[in-house]
C-alpha cells in the first residue's frame, strides 16, 4: 500500500523557493531539497517532477510574489511618478533593513541565462514585462507633467529596469543604498 | 618515473576563467575542468589545487584583466570625466557588438556572496577598490569644474558601480543598453 504523502503544497514551494535563491539552481542538491521539505526524493519526483522542473516552479512563484508586491506597491501610489519613487524607496529601506538577498530573478540571469535557452526565455520575457509596466508608468507621468516628455518611456524604463538590477546585485556587497536610489531617481 | 606535464600555464588559467565565467563555481564539474585544460585530474590537483582554490584564482586573474583594462581606459582619457563617459560607453559598444557574457565578479556576487564568507570579503574589497577609483575620477572632475560638487562624490561613486552591474546583468537578456547608458552619465 502507498504510503499518504501529507504536506501543505504551498508552504513547500516557498521554501524550496527560498533555498534555490539563496544558494542557486546548481548550487542545491536533491539532499537539500530533502531537508528543506522533510519529503523523501520519491515523494518529491513525484509531486513536483525532477530538480529543474521543481527550478521552475520555484521561479515561477517568486516571479507571481514579486508581482503581487509591484502591483499592491503601484496601485496604493498616488501618482504614476510616486509609483515608481515608492518602489525604489521601498527596495532600498528594504536593505538598509538587513536584506542582503538580492533578486532570484537577477541571479537567475547571471547563473543559467547563458546556459539554460528556456531560462533565459523566461527571463527575458519577464524583464520585457516589467519594462512594459514601467513605460507605462513613465507615459502616465508623463501626461499629468510630472516627468518630461522629452524622455523616451521605453528607454527610461529600460534604465529603471537596469538600476534595479544594479541596486539588487550590489545590496549582497553594500547595506546602504539609499544615496544611490535617490541618484537613479534623479533624472526623472 | 613521474610524467612530465607541459603546458601553458596561462593558457590554462584564461581558458579556466571563461569556463568560470560562463558556468558559474557550481555548475561546473570537475570533468568540465579537464575538458577545457586538456589535463588529467591530478595534475590539476597538484598544480593548482581543488576546485575552490582553481576559482579562486581564476576570479582574481579575471579581476586582473579588469584592471588593465580599466588603467588603460583610465590613462587614455583626455579628462577625469571623459575616462568615466568612456568606460559606459566601451561597456555598451562591447555588449551592441553581442558580449552577453555578463561580467564574472558580479555573476559571483550572486551566486556566491551569501554562501562563502571567503569569496564575499573578496567581492567587497573589489566593490571598494572600484567605488574609490570612480571616486577619484569624480572629485578630479569637480576640481575641474567637470561636474557639479554639489553632487557627494562617494555616492555618485556608489551610484556609477551599482549601474555598472545593473548595465552587465541586463545585458545578458538585451542587447541593446546604448541608451541605459547614455541615461545613466546624464547625472554627471
Amino acid at each position: 500500500m502507498p504510503k499518504n504523502v501529507l504536506f501543505d503544497r504551498n508552504e513547500v514551494l516557498n521554501n524550496v523557493t527560498d533555498l534555490f535563491w539563496r544558494k542557486g539552481y546548481n548550487g542545491t542538491s536533491m539532499q537539500d531539497l530533502v531537508d528543506v521539505t522533510g519529503l523523501n526524493r520519491s515523494s518529491i519526483y513525484n509531486t513536483f517532477g525532477d530538480k529543474f522542473q521543481l527550478f521552475e516552479m520555484a521561479l515561477r512563484h517568486y516571479q507571481s510574489t514579486q508581482n503581487d508586491w509591484l502591483r499592491k506597491a503601484f496601485s496604493e501610489a498616488k501618482s504614476p511618478k510616486e509609483a515608481i519613487v515608492s518602489l525604489f524607496h521601498g527596495i532600498s529601506d528594504d536593505i538598509k533593513a538587513g536584506n542582503q538577498k538580492g533578486c532570484m530573478l537577477t541571479s537567475c540571469t547571471s547563473e543559467l541565462s547563458a546556459e539554460q535557452p528556456i531560462i533565459k526565455d523566461f527571463l527575458i520575457e519577464n524583464k520585457d514585462r516589467v519594462v512594459a509596466s514601467f513605460a507605462a508608468l513613465i507615459e502616465g507621468a508623463q501626461q499629468l507633467g510630472e516627468i518630461s516628455d522629452q524622455k523616451d518611456p521605453r528607454t527610461l524604463a529600460l534604465y529603471l529596469f537596469s538600476s534595479l538590477q544594479g541596486l539588487r546585485v550590489t545590496s549582497m556587497l553594500e547595506p546602504d543604498l539609499e544615496g544611490v536610489a535617490e541618484e537613479v531617481l534623479s533624472i526623472l
